[in-house]
């Protein structure tokens, strides 16, 4: 038979062929695909993280290091011409680490690596001694009775796996987030948690916690996954064990802010474009990968647009502060900017290769994000949902139906990282980096409405 | 201040805090618990991969092997103890491959590695001749004119990156689904493609596609990374690129089957609960992790139900015939067995560890749903979404609305092995193997509906 007839055949026999792909994208115009490509010798994203991580360091949220990054981040952002440089400020309660340590008395003497959780309530200096209790899990935790556990001090752990796209940080989270709260309603004296993490580096990983309403804090502390591994070895002997444990913290009031910059569209009545990313880090590392990074990758981008003329909708950079105690920095913009956004996108998830981009901005808005789709496949980069964003500090905004843009980052390792001492610049994948902000300069490129390409107004507003 | 009143405080400053995880899930039964940890010293399903791939080899489909396959599977699944063992056949057009080669002959004379994508046309055994064009992507392609493409051999590239879920397989395999249609509606002689796949081994990686009705069959050939690599940096000299593509097939017609076998339940009446994989294979490696792995997860964990006692739904085990080339035996199956199903699941991703657990009951089994996630979350596995469930061969049954469950492994590197001769035995994780089988039981245990621990009973039917 004729191998024509016999394919007709086939098609025939398979009428719905499951795995037929998407038709293929629209055209990308060939402003977008010079300034995507170009960006990928990018050296400013680099440049930037370099900067902030060595010339300020952490900046824990509310602390002077975090206005000294606001200061740096003023005078960086002025350098590289934007317009419109300012720091929007709030106030917010502080809460600092002090002294830490854990040791296991009996029955194997020990000292294990630990770190307090933010809003983790303090020790005496002299630290607390209790018998210890382990749960697998925080269900487990949960179905214990009150009586296993009063007067104790709780240790929960999970099984977080590795995702590419971070899903199992929300539920094997729980222990960090919900665990305090529940192992003090039982009257636990304190908690220690499995890191919610994914290497097995001698690091605890940090994170905040919140008490749940009328809950009495208690300490509550993460353990690395070695040390977490070793005390279930130890308790599995089914002998007591007691943990000295010393968490000393202290809370204040004080000031973190947003910093804002932005390249003016040729439109100033238009709803501009947010991108962002935030500007305070844990205290352990130099919050090189959460979040220099993200900042570096969207300001690298939005100043490539910038130095190519002048985009139709303005480019609004924030550097938020205060992220990782609770959202501040986003919740404060959102209060105080009521006006209408095109889009937000928020960087905020480290160093990886971008994977797929998501994106909602509405039915009437389709092929606009089916362009965003096509400037972004030649990255790598998968065409995903349509009706999804999320981010952090715009998660409250999207939430009340901002149009959004996620460019996924791959997140396989970045749970080794987060709110850990190995949160420095040496984590940087540069060329990771890189493609990062190729794919945002394209979405900005394909968002913004097309750029006026002259050359005198472009150089310098 | 005392910390819980700043706890508190924190509370009211972030009262819908973001990363909130969902409630902890329901407490999972003794009997389940015990049914998944003891599948993780599983050796059964390794020995079932072991003796299908050593014992038969590749299994193409409608071809002598794959009915050798149907038979030493009817051997292994009655000494295995399972009910009601038999094959269900059912005919098919028969695609086999030839010899194939490619060499470029100008400018730089060189031989390349290719391999015919399935549903090629045959080229003379002397193979034709004709100038390279080349494409970047399927898009490129498409807004070619078609005085560009005309008389030529097309190359089409892409850039499909790694993913966890495997979703950059769909719309980064276009190139192989819809660039050969596309390629000859222009009225190239041939096309080549970069292989679908993100591995750097010298390995092609073939694969079904389907000429559109009323398009005519041209050869198609999948490159290497490598060498299709090689191939654009060749045309990128500017240089008219020549080559010589021998891609010899034949086709015919055969039959194939799908192997059922069965753990009765307490109550025949009630719908079965369907696990599946596909006994074929594509022909160059001996189909190891595609799909002699999926065959052995779902077989063993079955068996282990089995050996335990009864359960009140039947497990139908199937072993489909002829996914790879057109999903015969799901559709096969699919218009025989019209009685309801309980529940269906295919293991067909290769051997990476389960990460997250999707699923499709229905509304009223959300708790059913909710103590599934609960007991897979042991084993690192992520509790994924309620109304979402996929699968090759039970594809169509899921669009019609059978009920489903997804027990997503991780396809890090399945798209380095998939198609490929590298599918080999080798390549098995043994320890994820049998992460997979305890996942599979614990699904079992949990939607079999209880098992009947009678050991006279459970010994042997």
């Amino acid at each position: 038979m004729k191998p024509y007839l016999i394919a007709a055949l086939l098609v025939a026999a398979a009428p719905a062929f499951a795995q037929q792909p998407p038709a293929p994208l629209p055209p990308v115009s060939p402003q977008v695909t010079a300034l995507r490509d170009a960006a990928l010798h990018d050296e400013l994203a680099y440049d930037i993280v370099e900067g902030l991580t060595t010339e300020v360091g952490q900046r824990l949220a509310g602390t002077e290091a975090e206005a000294r990054g606001r200061e740096w981040a003023v005078r960086k952002l002025e350098a590289l011409g934007f317009a419109n440089v300012r720091i929007e400020p709030f106030d917010m309660p502080v809460w600092t680490r002090g002294p830490e340590s854990a040791e296991i008395l009996a029955p194997f003497s020990q000292k294990l690596v630990i770190a307090a959780l933010g809003n983790s309530a303090s020790t005496p200096s002299g630290g607390i001694t209790g018998e210890v209790v382990g749960f697998d899990s925080l269900a487990a935790l949960e179905a214990a009775p009150d009586a296993a556990v009063r007067g104790k001090i709780v240790f929960v752990s999970h099984a977080m796996p590795r995702t590419q796209d971070g899903s199992g940080y929300g539920f094997f989270g729980g222990p960090r987030r919900l665990g305090p709260s529940m192992a003090s309603r039982k009257g636990a004296i304190a908690i220690v948690i499995r890191s919610i993490g994914t290497d097995y580096h001698r690091n605890p990983h940090t994170g905040v916690m919140m008490f749940a309403e009328g809950v009495k804090p208690i300490p509550a502390g993460a353990l690395p996954l070695s040390d977490a591994e070793q005390l279930q070895r130890i308790l599995k002997r089914g002998k007591a064990v007691t943990m000295r444990l010393t968490l000393v913290s202290q809370v204040s009031r004080g000031q973190s802010g947003n910093v804002i910059a932005e390249v003016p569209g040729r439109d100033p009545k238009l709803a501009p474009i947010l991108v962002a990313g935030h500007l305070d880090s844990w205290d352990q590392g130099t919050g090189a990968v959460d979040d220099a990074t993200g900042l570096a990758i969207v300001t690298a981008a939005a100043k490539r647009i910038m130095d190519s003329g002048r985009p139709l909708h303005t480019i609004r950079v924030v550097w938020f502060g205060a992220e990782e105690v609770g959202l501040f920095g986003g919740r404060s913009y959102q209060a105080t900017h009521t006006e209408p956004h095109y889009a937000i996108a928020e960087s905020d998830f480290g160093t990886g290769r971008v994977w797929k981009v998501d994106s909602r901005l509405g039915k009437e808005r389709e092929s606009e994000a089916r362009s965003l789709q096509a400037a972004l496949a030649p990255l790598g980069i998968v065409p995903g949902a349509l009706d999804k964003a999320d981010g952090s500090d715009i998660g409250p905004m999207l939430e009340a139906g901002v149009p959004g843009v996620t460019l996924n980052q791959d997140g396989t390792y970045y749970f080794d990282i987060h709110h850990t001492p190995d949160d420095t610049l040496d984590k940087v994948d540069r060329e990771a980096l890189r493609q990062n902000v190729a794919a945002w300069t394209a979405m900005l490129a394909v968002l913004s409405g097309g750029i006026q390409t002259d050359p005198k107004r472009a150089k310098r507003r």
